[in-house]
């Protein structure tokens, strides 16, 4: 049977590989850090970083809001300001281990990374602006990145329903891990949506307007759904699914990233997360699978943030797949295998490490 | 005829998407920094990203000088600081253009970085050693990264000759754009080699030793060599040839960075380098080759550092292949073809750009 059109059977064509070379994942280890310092956490950027002046950059608050205002930077770090670690992930990750690939930027299983968001509660902004008229249903959020998707001229635009845009955890952040947002995370302003996948947490913002029907634009109603093979699109993409992902152990091979582990003890750490609740438990196994065992977790003060877990492995030389697999307080387990969507969105489906113990010495 | 062994013909592999997921080239609109921000930079890490603790790393001199010590980090930056705005490229550069293509980190044509490096002269720290006994003839650089490369274990090491290690624009650098090294740039100390490409620059050093042969280690002898297809070793990779980028122009496709520009006067613009002298000349062709016009270049204070280059275009509505050319004072051209060898390294042919002029609106 021939693969669906947009997507690629085996080896990864020069399109993905363009994209691949310009967004970046975390690399592994560095889920070692409990926030991930500047440049690992994973990048995606949809069409150009943009330049912005900061001085001349404003937001613009509109449509259903009984007063319509704009905000300097300065305006907006003048309001009282709150900071949240959170864990962002993107939608589109594991979607390179999809068959057939949906062809667009082929993630692996690690387009992921923590940080501590600064800036200011979405809810108090639109106070400021008097608050929402009541036949407001959504708020559209718009970024100064522009470019074509799907054969579309647009900027970048998502919308939140009302009660999940006024929620005590939604921040348009202008402070990243301390320091101004750099450029390529959104620089001077980016939406932060807790426990939502990265396609919510639109960049350069530039614009808010409250509307009064639901936003029909492409990254909202034709990108970010659950399409089937005949490409009739199905949910919308919401929060992150569970995930756990594995510090890998030993030194790796360069080119094959298989890992060389000394025998004898060797702790196992990694880190696990969803949008729909907190870490119920994650379980490991180093046999491909045949027998799972569960991992200690590391305390989880806010259900938005990653959560460490770790497991004392005896390592026998020998050749291992390990894997490590996540569920959540609200029922979500990594499923073993993908689960296929045309696009490619929430595979959560769990990682495999393979993994050699060498002889003891 | 078959593809050598080691090469792939089309599409990009697991192995090398494996890679570049976790490595990342410079978008091409950071063109536009003349230091490019943190996280912008492109990264190779060969194996993992070590762990370091500063208080308890030393850097060991050791081997043929007439002192052997150690300098903790405190020594060092109590040392007279040297700063230097390096422009560093991977020598892996243009590989994935090859074809038959060489598996390893697919890189297309922005593997590129600028920094401003903080540390101190190595000559000064090898002069603290008491100077170099008569038989050295090489230093040998080892970082605390660890891995297998070739079937082979190693941390990564390379050499310089004592004429170039000794030079005055050699340093061992602690800061990188007025901030302590990123973990993944080499955290606490890294060499930098100005005009050399990216594998000289040892990052997570931990020891320097003079030796009285010429080393044969594997990133020295084996890695970073232009073999031919039958698996001969030619020459070292050493020295940046000349190359140009463009800071793409109007705003691209989401899936295939096709370019999409207003018609009326476009100002092209972008940065060329050559680690063989000053760069002596850009041009810049919008028809695919058949006509090419000389770009104005900036000014080029350091010739270690790239060069903005300039041009201004009358678009009409219409498809054209754009590229830039550069040529370096040294007599180096980068070619319209891409030369071939077996690991494909130094493939410093013309980039291409494929940008459609829209019609008057």
């Amino acid at each position: 049977m021939a693969a669906p059109a947009g997507t690629s059977v085996g080896d990864v064509t020069q399109a993905e590989l363009r994209l691949a070379a310009r967004n970046h994942a975390l690399p592994l280890e560095a889920l070692r850090y409990d926030i991930t310092p500047a440049g690992l956490h994973y990048l995606l950027v949809h069409y150009d970083i943009p330049t912005v002046d900061p001085r001349t950059w404003r937001l613009q608050i509109g449509g259903c809001v009984r007063s319509p205002c704009t905000f300097s930077l300065a305006d907006l770090q003048a309001l009282p300001a709150a900071s949240r670690v959170v864990t962002l992930e993107c939608a589109g990750n594991g979607r390179a281990r999809l068959e057939p690939r949906p062809v667009s930027q082929p993630w692996l299983t690690e387009a992921v990374g923590t940080a501590q968001w600064t800036g200011v509660a979405l809810a108090s902004v639109i106070d400021a602006a008097g608050g929402l008229e009541a036949e407001a249903v959504e708020l559209v959020f718009t970024g100064l990145d522009r470019g074509i998707d799907g054969g579309v001229e647009q900027h970048y635009e998502r919308s939140l329903p009302i009660a999940e845009a006024l929620g005590p955890d939604v921040l348009l952040a202008y402070a990243m891990n301390g320091e101004p947002l750099p450029a390529q995370h959104g620089f001077p302003l980016r939406l932060v949506v807790p426990g939502w996948y990265g396609m919510a947490h639109v960049k350069w913002l530039a614009a808010i307007d409250a509307v009064a029907e639901p936003f029909a634009g492409f990254q909202q109603a034709v990108a970010y759904r659950e399409y089937d093979a005949d490409g009739r699109p199905g949910e919308p993409v919401t929060r992150m699914l569970p995930r756990s992902l594995t510090a890998p152990p030993g030194i790796p091979d360069f080119l094959t990233r298989e890992r060389l582990v000394e025998p004898g003890t060797c702790r196992l750490q990694g880190r696990a997360w969803s949008g729909w609740g907190a870490i119920q438990r994650v379980d490991v196994t180093v046999d491909d699978g045949a027998s799972w065992l569960p991992a200690q977790l590391g305390p989880q003060p806010d259900a938005r943030c990653w959560v460490s877990w770790s497991m004392d492995w005896v390592a026998e030389p020998g050749t291992y797949g390990l894997s490590s697999r996540a569920r959540d307080t609200a029922g979500n387990e990594q499923p073993l295998e993908p689960r296929w969507n045309l696009k490619g969105y929430v595979n959560n489906a769990v990682e495999r490490l393979a993994v050699t113990v060498r002889a003891a010495g």
